[in-house]
């Protein structure tokens, strides 16, 4: 059937699950790997906890083409994604000599220079590839198929950005969106209806109040830009048929 | 060591996956189980697909006191939630007699009264304890251990605050800030250092960008107030003594 890859996202950071935090990564990946065609399967948001991210990053690499990982590479002792990954692939830890060459230069203009705490950032699992940070001087990196970015939204974005055009993607996902002012009890025969003629597409119905009121977000969805097209005239023409009803 | 109950959160949305919907859901609840002394562990997106789904119902519950799960409840077909419930459970569906009143009175005043399709919003897993809906007709339920929510943010934040005070918590998760007007690679050694001092505490330290120049938060949280309290001084007179010495 579809030969578009997988992925998940790995949230690592005790401060979403704390919620001091509210993450904005996994709305802006989700947004990026649709268009490059790769499927978002599953996302999942871990404490820095070692037990937990190794677990983690060990399911989800088996199960999907694709991990996608934020956090926990700074420079503090909470920052344990390296030492996770590295266990998880059962690598050791090695000072990366580019990442190294990368951190000086950006320290050079910065007050104290490349002190021990900041030499750290280009620790590695051994065989990890480098992702440029274009924003600030520590690199990101990839192991197998786990990419490990920043948490920090601004260069994560930037990060990604920056090598996802070069990964083997698939038929961009697209979508269209059709309103409809009535709750999703009256069109709920007339969409799963819609969706048994489109077994390849997935058909969703959104619905959220507007004061007391109830409106539906009625969304098709799928690889196939032609099918998603003609299915979203069906769903607004099924929408028309029971706004005259119920009016 | 710890006495409080643990927890996982659970969305259920192809939406959240697409990143069509921004999720508003996680941090509330996350905010609302750390009053109540409930320890979040961990947090995961899947699908409107039943393997998924029912994989992860059966996981969570079993590694958590808690399971925290929003959407997937109302009325059309991509709402997969019971079903899914009820099979990782392995038992049937049935109507819920109390969720047909409640469903009965909330459509009386509504075009059209309790259609067929309303009228399976009342189905839920057998044995399954309704959670009132304080804002519209469909409940929300509990079987065993695992808590099934609306999506809606508004309805969610209803239902969880009526139903979470009567689950048994813990000691309140109690956290104090320090902002610190440097980047982390200052502070780590100091922080790590205070770190080994409270083993029972969690110090996190977050960073973020002001226009080129990183600052950091650092947070000290735990079930001990008093432990808090005197950690985020001692962490706030470090920031204080590596802001003189960079100075």
């Amino acid at each position: 059937m579809t030969t578009n890859p997988t992925a998940a996202v790995l949230i690592i950071g005790s401060e979403i699950l704390s919620g001091r935090t509210q993450d904005l990564n996994l709305q802006f990946i989700a947004r990026e790997l649709g268009e490059k065609g790769i499927l978002l399967k599953e996302a999942r948001v871990v404490p820095d906890v070692e037990v937990a991210l190794v677990a983690a990053v060990k399911e989800l690499s088996g199960n999907y083409s694709y991990v996608f990982a934020t956090g926990g590479i700074g420079a503090t002792h909470d920052d344990i994604t390296v030492a996770c990954v590295a266990k998880a692939f059962g690598r050791k830890i090695v000072m990366h000599e580019k990442a190294l060459k990368s951190l000086e230069d950006y320290y050079r203009e910065i007050p104290g220079g490349l002190t021990d705490i900041r030499r750290r950032m280009a620790n590695v699992p051994e065989g990890a590839i480098l992702l440029d940070n274009p924003l600030s001087g520590a690199p990101g990196f990839c192991v197998g198929n786990v990419y490990i970015m920043p948490g920090v939204p601004v260069i994560m974005q930037a990060m990604l950005k920056h090598f996802l055009p070069g990964l083997p993607g698939g038929p961009p996902v697209v979508s269209e969106s059709v309103e409809c002012p009535l709750p999703e009890s009256f069109i709920a025969d007339g969409l799963a209806e819609i969706q048994a003629r489109y077994p390849d597409l997935d058909l969703g119905s959104y619905p959220r109040m507007k004061g007391t009121d109830f409106r539906t977000t009625l969304v098709a969805k799928g690889t196939d830009a032609a099918a998603v097209k003609k299915a979203a005239a069906e769903i607004a023409a099924m929408v028309e048929r029971m706004l005259s009803k119920s009016a």
